[in-house]
């Protein structure tokens, strides 16, 4: 299908943003004359409160127009990659962001060195919106180094290329056979052919993928030390104890947090994980699971249909306990067309909320009509009334919400949509798909994500330690935590170990651990939601009015779900087990 | 064969170096037992004439046993490579080197940092040999940073991994098949089928190894670019203006000398190497030259043989023109059992001299009796006389000449050797075979490095603007060079550009043009040595014994030709031109 054949009402309408193209170059013009306005600040934007407004007036004048310019190009250009006038707009404003960011680049120079300064400007009540941006930078100042350090270490990083390295590796696999007919093999079929009945399929499909990682794993090792490598010397440059001290930092996060994830999952509750193998094992009567049978569903998929308006129903209803207001959101969503529903030819695949403090916070995604679009939908929505809660509530300085605390309100949606689904199931059939969606979900960030991240965590370790990292040693390692996290249960195949090379995540630097936190985090509050808990839900209304006001932990903390204490993880896990005995009576 | 079962004869006498183990641990225990004292030097050393002259005594003793030791087990595991017991001694030596390398850290910082004490102690008689030493470090001065940069750089060195990575990409082809049968091909054997005289063979194998580089041209792309990112980085951070200026300042050359380089071998005298075209299209007899007919030879191979006595027969006639005392030390290498000349199990391949202050300048070979053992024997004693001569006229501090002109003294002697059969051939095959040899040698060295050296510049240039360096690009510019580079008279195949990749020297930083200067002045001494020019040989005998007690260009200039002045190549490529006249009548 071609866009223009689509209807309006499925499209979503940015002439919201800029209802013209003159709207839109008064911006940019604006824009455009006001970045030399910043740099007269340079030196002095610091010098008294009167200065700082002004200046800060003016920086979030310009921060937020180009803000609003990059959307509506970004969103344009999604959906229609060929327009060459959208490109141009979109050039143009890469170009004008840069000018932006150089101009700016003393703001953070100079308040992290006039701690003092900048302090004493905090003290008026006219800034104190600002403690936080402020804040945010001194808590850097015990790892800032001089002014020619930091300039090397800048330079340092853009000669690291490591990553880009491993992105440039594209493997080609042999077609797998099937009755003497070949069948193309990539990593996206391969999730397909690890579904098929036949073991020899799956067999065939996981070795001819695997022993092209094994036969380039020299290659991979190279880069995936080089990223160690890199983690390691950035953490080391800026005298952190640990990469991981260094990484978790950015989010106001202390080592223990991590720590305690990996304990709760890969410890404590890691009976449970083991159990869901046995159900496994068990629903799939096979005597032993072998690596390529672990993609193996347990039930039949869903063939539901549901148009956009039993989509919207059965969303409205999930919701319900979050209230009025919330409902509303969704429904400026739907009839102010913030969302762009269907594929079409061009358009970007996947799906996504995006907005800015100045326009409705969009959503781009592919409604097929089939159970998962809902799932997109309510994931993508919890996105959209999160940007929206909090555009709402806070000064634009403080609205932009973190990553670490960004899925807990698409999480808690789907969850509540699940627990609503579950509920309200009238087959048996559809109970099992639904309850094993859940289990299957949890146990893919609750558990195998921790299992990630100890291995990154090993390897950035022996990284710090001058440990060389060879393919042996990598993969090795590789092998002993999936024997580990395995339990014995799983009988790994011979190349299994070189699935280590496939997986991107361990080049995010400390990245994993935070899908555990956040699936625990909104399973733990959707069920309490559900169950219609008065205190949970103006917590986490709270929360979503929140944005970046507060620390990632604080703000957690403040939705009612505090990750430093063991309490969240027994009520996630023993969630997980729970849903395992549900599954167990329905299968 | 074993290494047991060769005459004592016909292997090389360590036990010049240490009779014992006794002897040989005496030593390393002297050395672990004084590189504590070096470092109770560190924060004084500088302070007064006789502290230096104490410090350096005992830095000297340390170091020179150091290298005797490390020399010993280097040159003992290379023949026994399984030898347990030599193993330990290696694993040994390098924990000690490590030792060392540590304690005298402080050197080179401190001198660099007290520039006028340094100066000062250089003013006393008892100090003037370390000159040099001193003054070397010091021109360093205005590239230094403070002490917190230095570390970080150097730290961010040890995260900077494309050439590892690059080393870690190992290739495999299809194999080549000639009626029917299949026939092994890695980079080695695609050498043997360049030169099989049926087209199909050459353009097959050709094929099959470069469409592996085509299909991996993205890692290579990123690997290689990451390397230019490296060098710009530390070109940048240290304040020169280029990379090529940060490269060459090591060995105390500008630019100027690298440019003028690419400029004589890729203009002036480029018309010369696209006669050698024209010479190599008439003898092949053929219409067009396609990449794969590069490798072609246009002579029969010789297969004379000669015995060790023969070989020794023939080099003394050759070096002649130097005079009784560079006989002698040929002889000595011959006598003294310098050399182990025999191929046998396990006995690392190729060739090479090695050698230091306290040990004779060994020499590892694997002679055959073929006219190729003779040049690489021969070659090998080039550099063993250079280190013979250097080492026994300069102070220790001064003696170890440097890569820059290393190749020069075998080189020289390959080219009297090849003068010198030339002029004795007896049949026409002989003489068309030794001046293919020289004239393909030449355009080796001094055509086709000037070509990469152009392509590395370029891409450094490049990445030194910030210009991204993708597959397309980087093969886009080495197909646009080689075009200028064989002027229309080569045929590329569309595989050609992706040739960049298999070169491993782009990673060196610019490497390739020291092989030109290499070559041009050893073929211009070689000329006048064997015409019997005295005050040539003469200079040239001075800067063999000149070691590192000046800087290359010196060193050059003082052997009669100097680099800097057009003169020298005007004389080189003339000689080339001579030699295709030559070649042309006897073809």
């Amino acid at each position: 299908m071609r866009r223009e054949e689509i209807d309006e009402k499925f499209k979503w309408d940015l002439s919201k943003i800029y209802p013209s193209m003159e709207e839109y170059n008064k911006d940019f013009n604006i824009v455009k004359n006001e970045i030399p306005k910043l740099e007269e600040y340079k030196g002095k934007f610091l010098d008294s409160v009167e200065i700082f407004l002004e200046f800060m007036e003016i920086y979030e004048k310009v921060s937020r127009k180009l803000s609003k310019l990059s959307m509506y190009s970004h969103l344009a250009v999604d959906v229609e990659p060929g327009n060459e006038e959208i490109q141009t707009l979109e050039a143009n404003i890469s170009g004008l962001s840069n000018e932006y960011s150089n101009s700016i680049v003393f703001m953070e120079l100079e308040i992290g060195k006039n701690e003092e300064k900048a302090k004493k400007i905090l003290e008026d009540e006219r800034c104190k919106k600002y403690t936080n941006m402020i804040n945010s930078i001194l808590r850097y100042n015990p790892h800032r180094l001089s002014d020619e350090t930091e300039e090397v270490i800048n330079m340092a990083g853009n000669a690291m290329t490591a990553y880009n390295t491993y992105k440039s590796i594209k493997l080609e696999y042999e077609p797998v056979i099937i009755d003497g007919k070949e069948y193309f093999l990539n990593d996206e079929t391969l999730r397909e052919f690890l579904k098929n009945p036949d073991e020899n399929v799956r067999k065939q499909a996981y070795e001819k993928v695997y022993k092209e990682y094994k036969k380039f794993s020299n290659i991979f090792a190279s880069t995936l030390e080089g990223a160690m490598k890199e983690d390691v010397f950035f953490s080391k440059v800026r005298k952190f104890n640990s990469p991981l001290e260094a990484s978790v930092f950015d989010d106001e996060v202390k080592p223990e947090l991590f720590n305690k994830i990996l304990k709760m999952a890969n410890e404590t509750y890691h009976k449970y994980f083991l159990e869901y193998l046995d159900i496994m094992r068990e629903v799939l009567g096979k005597e032993n699971l072998y690596s390529y049978d672990l993609r193996l569903p347990l039930v039949k998929e869903s063939n539901s249909k549901y148009t956009l308006d039993d989509a919207f129903e059965l969303i409205f209803k999930a919701v319900e306990n979050l209230g009025e207001d919330y409902r509303k959101i969704i429904e400026k969503a739907r009839d102010e067309r913030w969302i762009d529903y269907l594929p079409h030819e061009n358009k970007r695949l996947g799906a996504y909320s995006s907005g800015c403090y100045d326009t409705n916070p969009y959503i781009l995604t592919s409604f097929t009509q089939d159970i998962e679009s809902v799932f997109t939908l309510i994931h993508e929505l919890g996105h959209s009334a999160h940007s929206y809660l909090s555009n709402n509530n806070q000064e634009y300085i403080n609205s932009d919400y973190r990553i670490f605390v960004a899925e807990v309100a698409s999480t808690v949606n789907e969850n509540l949509l699940l627990n609503l689904l579950i509920h309200n199931a009238k087959t048996k059939e559809e109970k099992q798909f639904l309850l094993y969606k859940k289990i299957d979900e949890f146990q893919g960030t609750c558990y195998r994500q921790p299992f990630f991240a100890e291995y990154e965590n090993v390897l950035h370790e022996k990284a710090a330690n001058n440990e060389g990292l060879s393919a042996k040693t990598l993969t090795d390692i590789y092998d002993d935590l999936s024997e580990k996290y395995y339990g014995g249960k799983v009988k790994l195949h011979e190349y299994s170990k070189y699935s280590c090379f496939g997986i991107p995540h361990f080049y995010y630097n400390y990245y994993v651990y935070k899908y555990t936190i956040g699936n625990c985090v909104a399973s733990v509050i959707a069920k309490r939601i559900y169950n219609g808990d008065k205190e949970q839900i103006e917590k986490y209304l709270n929360f979503l009015k929140s944005g970046s006001s507060k620390s990632p932990v604080e703000l957690l903390t403040l939705a009612g779900v505090n990750p430093l204490e063991d309490n969240l993880y027994k009520e996630a896990f023993e969630g997980f087990k729970q849903d395992l005995e549900e599954f167990k009576k329905v299968i």
